[in-house]
């Protein structure tokens, strides 16, 4: 069986652009592909005319729905599944997938969720803070001598891979299921911090080090929203044994 | 078994473009593919520094090596298979391949082959005039509601799917990364089982209820050995706090 993707389920974010153009040629490939929803995070003094420019008129529309935030974290609050997009590798920033993969995964998940695409200003895309609050991290493959794409070409090719992808079996099976939204996730990492900080686990100097490990693999297991119920409750009995423990 | 696309015997032929930035967008997106030969057709005049803006300096060498031909039948004559690209449909324009399909039949034939990808120019596209001179057409799949592609997303889809079209660029990232054994994981699960029945979260009648819904979410994480050496440390300090608590 062969499934669209539920283009109207997927937002583009855009974290501090730079270049007002860069953001009208981002709404040119998306409109294209069917997507039109974009976010703009930490800037809202683009150049309207500026945008419009590279948007061409026939995209303006989208451009007038842009949603402002100031913070990350606010942005991302209602989407269950996001996605980041790096050039950059690195051991602590991956596993990294390609855009046909990770299209496969979210024609499944947009079914049913709010999935974010995650772009990084022009100059240098993505930093660790912004990639842990990323469920997949998607490298655009580029050849070994040259890798500096544009923005919008980025998402250009991100948008088309998921315009065009159908997943096959194995993929479709998660399509019908409701994850849990970035929100519950970041108060379960709260919740699990604290835990792993009292009872001595964590180094209180550098906490996140090891919680990047924690999110790592919670993030490739797509949490459901009972399933972050379940944890939160485990983590509750735990701190109870945890501040009562003999002296 | 699949074979590499040979970018170095892949060119890029522009067709009375209209804009430099258009020609600069062409490089940059062209050369993060490894595809570094344009030409450019019936239009010599084209502003350098316009055309470098867009392609970064980092590109610069493609625009050097850009080679401008007058006529048409001038710029195709040493190629051996060209291909048109459009988004205008028509009985005689076609027929139409995609990208993807396109790209298969690229990677074939450009071991041997030199390879040219036409575009028209931004306005009207390549008129029937040119598209006759093609062996191939492809159509970039768009959404129904809204397909206007700029000349530089055109390419960059067009020579992603070239790029990608062969093990280099595509399979790569996923880089081969040891999976937990599965006495690893029982290890695991039995140490979880334990300290979840010492807290008093599991019901001691029937444990694997809850332990089923632990495992789903550990299973589709699909685990590291390090990462269940990790949460196998946590377990056990985490039974450590819960034996030893107050009575």
């Amino acid at each position: 069986m062969r499934l669209a993707a539920k283009t109207k389920n997927i937002s583009i974010v855009l974290y501090k652009p730079k270049y007002p153009g860069n953001v009208g040629s981002v709404a040119r490939a998306a409109k294209n592909m069917g997507i039109s929803k974009i976010v703009v995070v930490g800037e809202n003094s683009l150049d309207r005319e500026e945008m419009e420019r590279r948007s061409t008129h026939l995209a303006a529309d989208v451009l007038d729905s842009i949603r402002y935030c100031d913070a990350i974290e606010e942005a991302l609050s209602a989407f269950q599944y996001i996605v980041g997009a790096t050039a950059r590798l690195g051991k602590a920033r991956g596993p990294f997938v390609s855009p046909r993969a990770e299209a496969l995964k979210i024609a499944g998940l947009s079914q049913n969720n709010q999935i974010a695409l995650l772009f990084g200003p022009e100059d240098t895309g993505l930093a660790n803070d912004q990639l842990r609050l990323c469920h997949s991290v998607v490298t655009i493959p580029t050849s070994r001598e040259f890798s500096s794409l544009n923005l919008s070409q980025a998402a250009m090719i991100l948008c088309y891979e998921i315009f065009t992808a159908s997943p096959e079996g194995g993929v479709a099976l998660q399509a019908a299921q409701k994850l849990a939204l970035a929100s519950e996730l970041e108060g379960m990492y709260g919740q699990i911090r604290e835990l792993l900080t009292t009872i001595g686990f964590l180094n209180p100097q550098n906490p996140e080090r090891w919680m990047l490990d924690v999110r790592h693999f919670f993030s490739r297991a797509r949490l459901l929203s009972r399933e972050v119920k379940m944890i939160r409750g485990i983590c509750r009995k735990l701190e109870w044994h945890a501040l009562h423990k003999k002296t």
